[in-house]
């Protein structure tokens, strides 16, 4: 079946997010300099996020929350003063970080929005994703948006009936091998890992090398002719 | 146009909210007993939520970070260690606590159902609605489920197109007069206040009585007669 849709990631897909991330935690760290070794303290952090992820879900939001409670943890409860305000300031500056795309990432969607309809599929705040989509400038390729709690097969089968025929007749293309590849096969779409620089341990799999409807491409540059080329 | 859609909003209007807002904002004030006086506190945090709206948006995350930097200003930047751990603790709860069905809420949304296409249209964090819908038991009664960063006339006109013959055929239903009632007036459909017991000073609003597609009605159980009566 010929491919009509096309579902996109948002984070280290279209735009930095991890770096973000990253940069927050080396922060942290330094705030947390004379009570915890690195180490100690990116472990203890994973620890809070994993244990949290089920009620606060993905963002900036419960992220700030789980670096205060692993601050809160590592200080026997009795923390600087000024750790907490900092961290707090560190989770705003997050939010208001310019949205900075992908090398790319506008030819390649400009391109594809011509041939397919284009969704943007994504985890996170909801607020939140939707001003870096307005900071982006690129919202207007899309023909949908859809933020969700959880991507897993049912959510692509679901997006992927809204916007077209389907997942037979779709393709999804993110950073994730969880969160964008594996699933959206398993719904019956095609999917391309794009790999982004940096993967959050909560999202690493391994590749389903060989898997009919999988690729693995280089840059969000590949993507048409990838797509292209299954018709 | 005969009415062929119905929007609900969820918090307050669907299941208490509001009271478990006030809950912890109680809590809030005996944490911080020592350092200032109720009307102060409630002030600085109204003040603080207010600041971080556009950033923060709706919902339990905020609200929790809002408290911890309210608690930091307040103390000067040195708050006993704690009162941040009560704080994250009171946060997680909120997300935790049971839902509270209003009382004949499950009965008029069956009702409905027989006869209208009925959408959840809330603002809130995303991964959390998601969970009270589902603990509320009320789920399938829908046919779409709208979680929105913000209520304006847009919104409505957007997602009634979706799930219906657009404003015209469609009627919103919910306690905020702001969020619920008055943008859905503006988007051309027909609007009901039901007034809960409490209601966010950020939502309130003069209620726009004399406007053709407006009413105001004590209890969910009203809204049947009220819709059936329009066509």
């Amino acid at each position: 079946m010929a491919i009509t849709t096309v579902g996109l990631d948002a984070d280290d897909t279209l735009w930095h997010n991890e770096t973000i991330f990253r940069m927050t935690q080396a922060r942290f760290r330094a705030l947390m300099a004379d009570h915890a070794e690195p180490e100690f303290l990116d472990a203890r952090l994973a620890e809070v996020e994993r244990r949290n992820l089920a009620l606060y879900g993905y963002g900036v939001k419960g992220f700030t929350l789980s670096l205060i409670e692993t601050a809160m943890d590592i200080a026997g409860g009795e923390p600087p003063g000024h750790v907490i305000g900092d961290i707090l300031a560190a989770g705003r500056e997050m939010l208001r970080h310019p949205v900075e795309p992908l090398p790319g990432a506008e030819e390649a969607l400009a391109a594809l929005a011509e041939r397919y309809d284009l969704v943007l599929i994504t985890k996170g705040d909801l607020l939140h994703q939707e001003q870096k989509l307005a900071a982006s400038g690129l919202g207007e390729l899309f023909k949908g948006v859809e933020i969700v709690s959880e991507k897993d097969a049912a959510t692509y089968a679901r997006v992927f009936a809204r916007y077209g025929a389907g997942a037979e007749s779709a393709a999804m293309a993110g950073n994730s091998l969880r969160s964008d590849v594996l699933p959206a096969l398993e719904a019956g779409a095609w999917a391309a890992h794009i790999p982004y620089e940096l993967t959050w341990a909560h999202e690493a799999a391994d590749p389903p090398h060989g898997h009919p409807r999988f690729a693995e491409l280089n840059s969000i540059r590949d993507l048409p002719a990838w797509l292209d080329g299954l018709g």
